[in-house]
């Protein structure tokens, strides 16, 4: 029998408010209005930004709320308007959206859109649909949307700028990956630091995004890549992925740049910081060489004091910037679908565990405790 | 009566201790060493550099020290196994060196070379010759040269290294602002900013190196140029040169880059800071646009409490870097010099003042009160 038309009754995880545990409860999905469409989510991992915004540590989140961001699925009905789309395709749901037809969709400079609303605080941007209201129901009360996507919800509502078909074979259980951590470390390297072959990198953070990172200073050819986490357990798997070697700072004797600089006979060529604290940040901008040196933020740390920079960092030939999303346009997704069907890079190693989406809490100890990479968990 | 090898005994100015006026002595110069050669200087420019060194904001400056360094002149006499000059060349003494073997000099991506010997301070750069000696002396006593060219003394020696022969019709009472000046802000924007056409852009500080960067965005194409200066009466040289508007931040009811933000609707696209304090620096990345702002700082402000930036400023597109010598390789200047000849851009406008030497203090008086951009100085 369609759904069609119909509000959709399933398993969501509710944060009703700041800093407590995430709650299994049935919601109510509304069909899809104009231009947008309603998902079916199959697979989606979590993110430490989830953790992050459900312990409230991004000032604005409006709750309650359901989280996610990085999932896989199938479209089950569509809106009015909606020509891109059609039920059973599968797809990815993305926090980037894609109007086509802002300034920002127009140049190749950006892969920024003007419908991300609120340009300060990523947390808050897309709380709820262009129509000012949501599609969620718990226990009576609208629930807000999270980045437009809310993927922790086994069905969702979203804009059709938020959303890529994919091929049809596509493995949603890996793929899932593609919505978030993947792309953003991988493109950092490749489209933001835009890593040449022979260079020297540093990556700091070796989670999900820094392993992509990793991946991505391998695929763009980079001699040497030196990982940097305070994690030594997470060693093994960087190596794996190409790192050709690893520091932690709480082994050394002087702070991790001095040794980056020494180890490379003055410093790297490329550095990405992925945890976005003001020590990774000093470290990375620190260690790039002076002439070319590049720096390249990725992570963003709730409570981060920042770094502070002067021009003489600057004017010895070192560039700073950052990715939102790995400077990839949306539509560049399916094609990274591909590529990974292809086997150019291995999304596999960064999924340690798999669960069921009822095991989320598990899921989410197993991140806080440091022992997953990305735990995909399945509806 | 030939010079060569022999000690000159002209006149130059010492700074004999940090915060005092510079006296006009007569100092003995030695003949040039290996790789050296010692130049007559016909005329030198002011900086604010010269200023600030000499109050004694760049730590570590030894003192006495003979300081200057934009200028023009002729070679005298060679030193052993200097094989580019001639005496009687024209030529353009220059801090920054180009040894063309370094990694750096055989890198298209910088401007840097290996021979600049201390990064962190560069006031501290070159003050003495390779041996470590001075070709200096006055009242018996060793001077110490600046930025390996000391500008402020009728006949100087530098290294073969940091000096580039001119055309035999160069105007040296205007190509010596080729020596510093204006290359560092018309490169500024033409190769570390790269504006493009039809861009906007926005200049903070509208001295000798921020008009010069104007006339980088105006020969780069860009369509709108905003010149930002708390002293209003550089706004009419500015438009002169290609300002499109000017803005007074003392004038203002809100923050600069809030103006430049609305008046552009969205930020410009790039953004040059020739004045380095926390306020200018701070001003010019917010006032870039998201998506691809470029930010390029310029000026370093002694004392400088630097600028706090945060990943969520860069993650939404934009990028900083710097400047050093406008990213001109040394022997890049002779082209310039050439281009001013055949009318490309206007240093003529810049040189508000020509003094005899003797006029120094006054030079000084007229900069410091923001009377004048550049004053030439004539042996």
């Amino acid at each position: 029998m369609s759904t069609k038309g119909k509000v959709i009754k399933c398993k969501a995880a509710i944060a009703w408010e700041a800093g407590k545990p995430l709650c299994i409860e049935e919601v109510e999905v509304a069909p899809p209005k104009v231009h947008e469409v309603r998902i079916q989510i199959i697979a989606t991992s979590l993110c430490h930004t989830d953790a992050t915004v459900i312990d409230s540590k991004f000032e604005g989140l409006a709750f309650p709320v359901i989280v996610g961001h990085e999932a896989a699925g199938i479209v089950e009905s569509i809106g009015p308007e909606v020509t891109n789309f059609k039920p059973g395709d599968k797809v990815i749901p993305l926090y980037a959206p894609r109007c086509g037809k802002c300034k920002f969709c127009l140049s190749p400079l950006t892969n920024f859109c003007g419908k991300i609303r609120n340009l300060k605080n990523p947390a808050t941007h897309q709380q709820l649909m262009e129509d000012k209201t949501s599609r969620f129901t718990c226990k009576g009360k609208p629930v807000h949307h999270f980045l437009g996507i809310s993927t922790f919800s086994q069905y969702t509502v979203v804009s059709d700028i938020n959303l890529v078909k994919i091929d049809d074979d596509a493995n949603l259980e890996r793929v899932c990956l593609l919505g978030c951590c993947f792309p953003t470390g991988y493109g950092a390297a490749i489209n933001n630091a835009k890593v040449t072959p022979g260079s020297t990198c540093a990556v700091f953070g070796l989670g999900g995004v820094g392993l992509s990172a990793v991946i991505g200073c391998k695929v763009a050819g980079a001699s040497r890549i030196i990982g940097v986490d305070i994690n030594s357990e997470k060693f093994a798997k960087a190596k794996a992925l190409g790192a050709t070697e690893c520091l932690n700072p709480r082994d050394l004797h002087k702070p991790v740049q001095e040794v980056i600089i020494e180890l490379t006979k003055g410093g790297v060529d490329f550095a990405l910081d992925c945890a976005g604290g003001s020590e990774t940040m000093k470290a990375a901008l620190h260690c790039t060489t002076v002439g070319w040196g590049s720096c390249t933020f990725i992570g963003v740390a709730a409570g981060s004091k920042g770094l502070t920079i002067f021009p003489e960092e600057l004017i010895v030939g070192r560039t700073i910037n950052g990715t939102f999303f790995g400077g990839w346009k949306n539509d560049s997704i399916p094609k990274l679908v591909t590529d990974y069907k292809n086997k150019k890079f291995n999304l596999d190693a960064l999924v340690t565990h798999t669960l069921p989406f009822d095991k989320l809490s598990e899921a989410f100890d197993l991140m806080n405790q440091g022992k997953s990479i990305r735990t995909v968990l399945i509806f």
